[in-house]
């Protein structure tokens, strides 16, 4: 971390804020210049609150060096983390598709659809039954009984499951979830993800609308700093001026976490775009860059789904992307 | 909303279709074009799933033409919302300073504060106790505590008071707070605001840092469905690539969803830029260009606080710029 | 195009906007709905300025439902355009690698990144001569002296040469020049787009910083409406709030331009990130989603270049590149 | 500057590189960490190429400290610039109104206009003879003869005028033309930028759609490393993800650019929302937070403009508006 001093700063105040910092355990080193005084601080910063250097009145300005996550840094961890999920392993070179609909409607749809991905190659099955809607008016998920349908599909098929949570106060209808997907909506809900850092299963966190790259590691951040060291990223796009999709999937994302983190990274390329037809070259894309898996909606009926239908795949179309993925993947090792 | 059908589309399916939407009492008209058809829904429409619609494969887009919201819509309710706390009038004319500290620090700190603030013409005092961080490392707030101590504050000197609240599970710590504000990242926080929507207190809804005015607009919808129409906007700034200021204060966003809503809409200046020398200038925008009231970050020492320091006023610089808005508010109507 | 008008619009008013329309060769089509009136267009839109109908005070809104664009349209051009450049073409399935340094800098330094990159598989040599730069004290470019370097690099190799245009004036100098690229801050300099549609050599156009695949197809139309058909296109990332890239690359762009247009795309994964080991995997990831070729920064010396050069691959990690991005190639086809 | 070598970098590259930097006139100091050396640099560091040293493979990052613009550099010009055209002053607390149409039609349209405008107390005509336009089929302005018009216009009335440039090759038709205007689209069009460098008149610089004020400065530093000193800012919205408006205008702009630079600011209320009925309280807000200036279009029958016609005002209202900014103008000093 760099602290660069105001011109003409107080000295006795300098001298208060570098005894400070020597007792958080940060070696000092001032550098004086003919505009500016800098100090460096050499040591462990990650847990200095920079807001409360940069309110001090002498100081200009303060620039983080070092990045101020610590459990999720490859830095002090550069074995790629590897989640295993009844026998199926997610990151260090293992691949998987999280696949189904976006919303679970009934026990024949989740039961047919499971059985269809996982002929696929889909091996793990999503499917919501919270369901976040932006209008109050639209369909939002059998919550309690979906994730009741879920399970019987979870017994049918032997798959694990991953579904969303939208509030702590759920956690206990979650028990019997393999993975606990966190949405871009609640990417920040620090509550939520507090809660979440001491529950004994894996947290598949989606990163925010807005959110860059930092903060998408500060909330894994959260999660692990409470003891859950099991977090799978998910990068499912970003909001942007464009208007052709609905958000722009930003694939840089996938090997720039891969570098700063241990974690794996899975991509959504259904809600990127929220166009079907662009989902077979989006997936590609994301395994030819390195991903540790795939997100994909399918439904048996597309256009007849209760909501977000037309990013969903036909499971046909699925079982392509598939042996598609499979091809470049051999390709890319 | 106008429905644009693909070229071809199957007739059966069409005359499936048209059938369903009106069965949702709609007038149903159709224009035949060399390219394509066009269904002109005429009738109530906010009801209707948009994606729902999309997702039909005889389907080329959607275009909706009316708001999906209705409760906090203009067209239904032309006179502006006028929400009383305590005898302090917020909306249709009315204008409210909102101001106190980042966070609730100690209990002298909140009363002097309160004081300062209650004495240069602030009614409402603003205090955080339970504070989203991006980093788990950094100050989370008083939480419980903190709301004890704004409690006193509010004793001591009368001020009704405002503080935010981070999941549904705390609702009922609230019981004595006067508004419950709803932070920027929990805008969609759905669980949530279903449950204000029940609450009998006024809720001050923050702009999420990447959403739309119609989301803020559907948000204040999920909480007025609910029952409560006491919700006030408030505009605080959205990410841009711009880096300078640490979000972009959309000042046109105050006269846009006073025409589209009759809700009040407050700015918080403090937040947008995160830089102090910048609130009073942006708090004489705000005011000339139409806001209902300024949410105004005040400390007695700025250079210490716990967190957001560099975006705080002195309450002398803040009893400043009430009498600079105050001058301008004259002058504008 | 639906053009809705004002409840309560004057009728006269009205009679006269449609009358015009007619005059304009559309059929007209009248929806009275409750709270509106929606006209929709029949027949050829393209044409008719969309602001000036926005502008009528008896019209609420404007939206085009056909694309404003005929000549890049796929619709009216369904087979992919083909551009041969002395025997290499771009398009319709061929892949072609643009590479070399980011500028020109002296004979020794172009012939031989030229040589080493024609010998990894590189069939056009890039290599700027006027550099755009945001600083006037950055190094400019050695500009016409640059050009005669690369064209006595083309005469040495027989590769043919593409490279920047920063002004109108300019265009005799680039007599020899087989490809003109238009760089992204140039994407709407239109008076230059005018220019380059009375040139008799293939435009490499670049997509705008903050500028929507719409607005790129029309700078195309430009180009095209000129008589110069044969224009690639260029993704090269785009501005979002995200730091950790220099841009943010939009790889959906590629399978939605080729699905809006005939004409190639090309994707520059250099410019896009500004990091050169995030080049090797998102250039396999814009193989595997269906682009037309590459353009990389090659550099014999990338730690000495005197722009760009963090972004820059060696030859040795270019030749890495391209048999990386054959093997996916195959595996997509 | 600092630069942060890379952990292990090699000691006589190390060395190199500060002799060389020593060599740029810098004082050096190194500071070694745990981790990382940090080398501080001191000095004129605005020449130093950033890229260039970021390229360097011992080199981990730089951090520019201090502003790389010197001419638009308030530190180094601490007084504003007061820019006198015909005895409109411009700056330092002098405030003008630019007003006219978007585009010059006809002689009656622009005299008119003129003087109507001229009447409500605008100083300085504005009208577009040169039209960026998305479209190749949109009207591209009267171009030479709208020069002409204007010209008219200004013998007439004895305003002087703004016109758009599009061109460097265009400058000799703007002989007679009291300012040059630069066009958001050309912001980073450096040819043109350094053909004005040379004129002797000032130059009105629109902020560009996706730029930084950092980026605003340096395109003005452009021009007047040229020689040319006289320019004016102007900031007109930028692109987010916000579709209510066509642009978001960043008010915050107006502070930090004047406490940046020296040069004058001027806001576009028109372009920025493209909605008329947002001029009103936006030119307000502008004025409220410090603008010397607005650029206003003004349209005598705003329904029939043959560009931008939905965010033009009418005499009328424009006198409004000039009413009620002085009023708060009176209010902020």
């Amino acid at each position: 971390m760099v602290v660069i001093l105001k011109n003409h700063a107080d000295q006795e105040r300098v001298e208060n804020l570098t005894k400070w910092l020597q007792d958080q355990n940060l070696r000092i080193n001032e550098v004086k210049g003919e505009y500016q005084t800098i100090i460096g601080l050499i040591g462990d910063t990650s847990r200095i609150d920079i807001d409360l250097i940069q309110s001090l009145d002498i100081v200009e300005d303060v620039k983080r060096i070092s990045e101020p996550y610590k459990c999720a840094n490859r830095n002090f961890h550069p074995d790629d983390t590897v989640i295993d999920v009844s026998g199926n392993k997610i990151g260090g070179g293992n691949f998987q598709y999280f696949a189904g609909p976006c919303s679970v409607e009934s026990r024949e749809q989740i039961i047919e659809i499971a059985k269809s991905v996982k002929a696929s190659g889909a091996n793990i099955l999503r499917g919501g039954a919270f369901k976040p809607r932006t209008s109050p008016y639209a369909f939002q998920g059998l919550r309690a009984e979906g994730l009741e349908l879920l399970l019987e599909a979870k017994k049918e098929t032997g798959m694990p499951i991953i579904t969303e949570i939208m509030d702590a106060s759920h956690i206990s209808l979650f028990e019997d979830v393999d993975i606990i997907q966190v949405g871009a909506r609640n990417m920040q809900n620090f509550e939520l993800l507090k809660e979440l850092g001491h529950v004994d299963k894996p947290i598949f966190l989606k990163r925010g609308l807005a959110n860059t790259l930092e903060e998408l590691l500060m909330s894994a951040e959260y999660i692990m700093a409470g003891g859950n060291e099991n977090v799978i990223l998910c990068e499912r796009g970003i909001r942007t001026f464009e208007t052709a999709t609905r958000n722009t999937l930003d694939l840089s994302a996938v090997p720039l976490l891969k570098e700063k983190s241990h974690l794996p990274v899975v991509v959504d390329p259904s809600h990127a775009s929220g166009i079907a037809r662009l989902v077979e070259p989006m997936a590609y894309a994301a395994a030819a860059c390195g991903a540790d898996g795939l997100m994909i909606e399918v439904h048996n009926n597309p256009s007849k789904a209760l909501c977000d239908g037309p990013q969903a795949l036909t499971p046909d179309q699925f079982a392509k992307v598939v042996k598609g993925v499979e091809n470049i993947r051999k390709h890319i090792q």
